[in-house]
């Protein structure tokens, strides 16, 4: 049995979700795992910080209100987010990073986690930014400090995507992916199928909780361009900075182009795709593609999100799930985990 | 560098598929996974069999003719097939076990698989037949000579799906799953949408390779029952045996139902599955029903298979790819001993 001490950078929705996970779980994720967590550390720009080194109270976190300074009001809480002090010195084995994504620079999440990397403490993070910008590097930090750097959430939250390629088709002779990575404008189209405008199923989706206030993002494919840096980098060995990739969004598509892919048998879908060519350099592009309908991308629905990866041994392997959520993502930071224990096991630590 | 020196049992389709990617991999495998392969015995009850220490010549397998004995004429060869004594005194690592699936009671290979096991060389396989009914005993075999036992491909060939929910939703909560899992049933199913009748989707099907002189396994369903039995005793802890799991397979579909289902944005589709029950127990069943068309599996057409697992924690997650074929098969069987190799790897040996 082992015990991992957490610090959890950012209280949003994820973390909060993982906390969660934890305080109902933590006794079965002990004999069925072999491990469970404890919360030793908490930064939140909003909320303020709290340096538990015990372990805090999982329960008492779910109650936790959303007020600016909540933290402070605990035992060993602070105003201040104080993240690298939470960092530094909670004593965990393992930093959960989930702030925010910066989509120009990974900035200041890329920091938190090379901070925590060079102190010799594992990352475990959902946050497409990091990632995006600085994988390789921060993956080189973290073996130089005989740690690990994981992160299955950046695509598709808690569905096995990256691991599902890189372990379980390691030999299969990847040549490319493509695949629908944004739930928000996927639901948008398949609104659109049903008869709304654009701007009408834009409303909706934002109604429902899929859509940002500021839905461009996600609309203009910044985020699938995000995911399509992460796998191409991480899967066909790229490159490629975000701005490499060329990047079209759903804004053009009217209900006209919509009815007639219907009647062609066929559906517009936002596709994030890389590919690697004979010259043994990667292409990679975010665009709506209209897909017939026998093309296993076409069926998927809603906010549901699938990536079919391309393969000389196998033909195609396409893997469908959840690609958003508090709870769905959070698992992505449980999955991460289970991965560290793993290696840790394996070396007989 | 590794070198797994391994044994072949049975050298029709899938283990000539992977003497070939060997041959055309081996350099490759050696740098990117860290191992080859030598193939130092292959033992076939229409070949016979041939014992060679120090690695086959990989090159001229590719060659080997189809005739009765033809393992014979190389140095070390035997008109007998000699199995045991194959996998007794060829020196190998690992034992490659593809031989016929006997549905009744998974013999010979269960005695192969185990003879192997027994005296310290891990195995791995294709077969349904010893993972239907002996799973857990050739797996407490292996543990307890400290090697392993594999069989990702006796489940939709090379497409990852016992390693998925093992591995990669640890922890995921699965309550269940529903898979099409048979290639050729679909096939027909496929077909008779397109107009042909039960009788000619099924000589189409034998024509193109995808069913066998004798198709009933396919199509009723006793093929998809035991890969019910194979998931559902590994993935839910069930200890089903082939008998216990309700059967029918799509003999009463006429084009009738087909079309009617059709007309209703349905289809019908040959789904094996099972569920865990609010009192522990597991319920398996294979059948046809009849999925809407928004179904994750209603999309999956021609011979692809998919299965989708059910979780508490990401709700639906499905993977979808081949479920047969020669060499999507061998690949399984790689991918098991790449398996091993990361094991090994791990514990430093």
């Amino acid at each position: 049995m082992s015990e991992y001490k957490v610090a959890l950078i950012g209280f949003g929705g994820v973390n909060r979700a993982l906390a969660q996970l934890a305080a109902e779980n933590n006794a079965k994720w002990q004999s069925e795992l072999g491990f469970q967590l404890k919360i030793v550390g908490i930064s939140d720009l909003h909320l303020g910080s709290v340096i538990r080194p015990e372990g805090l109270d999982l329960n008492a976190l779910r109650n936790l209100p959303t007020e600016k300074g909540a933290l402070a009001k605990l035992s060993g809480g602070s105003i201040d987010a104080a993240t690298e002090h939470v960092i530094e010195t909670s004593g965990a084995d393992i930093v959960v990073e989930a702030t925010f994504t910066n989509a120009v620079n990974g900035e200041p999440a890329t920091s938190y986690c090379r901070l925590a990397l060079s102190k010799g403490i594992s990352v475990v993070t959902t946050n497409k930014g990091p990632v995006a910008f600085h994988a390789q590097a921060l993956k080189r930090e973290a073996a130089a400090n005989g740690v690990h750097f994981e992160y299955e959430g950046a695509v598709m939250s808690g569905t096995p995507v990256i691991r599902l390629a890189k372990e379980l088709l390691a030999g299969a002779e990847l040549k490319g992916f493509e695949g629908i990575l944004n739930g928000t404008s996927n639901f948008v189209l398949s609104s659109m199928e049903s008869g709304l405008s654009f701007t009408e199923a834009v409303e909706k989706a934002q109604r429902l909780g899929y859509a940002e206030a500021d839905p461009t993002a996600d609309i203009e494919g910044h985020d699938v361009r995000l995911k399509v840096v992460i796998l191409a980098n991480e899967l066909l060995g790229a490159k490629l900075k975000p701005a490499d990739v060329p990047c079209k969004g759903i804004g053009d598509l009217t209900l006209q182009s919509i009815h007639d892919a219907a009647a062609a048998n066929a559906r517009w879908k936002l596709i994030g795709s890389a590919s690697r060519m004979a010259d043994g350099t990667v292409r990679a592009s975010v665009e709506p593609k209209l897909l017939p309908l026998e093309n296993s991308l076409a069926a998927v629905g809603d906010a549901i999100n699938a990536v079919t990866f391309r393969t000389g041994v196998l033909g195609d392997v396409t893997v469908r799930g959840p690609g958003a959520g508090r709870v769905e993502t959070a698992y992505a930071l449980l999955a991460d985990i289970i991965s560290i224990h793993k290696a840790k096991v394996a070396q007989g630590k």
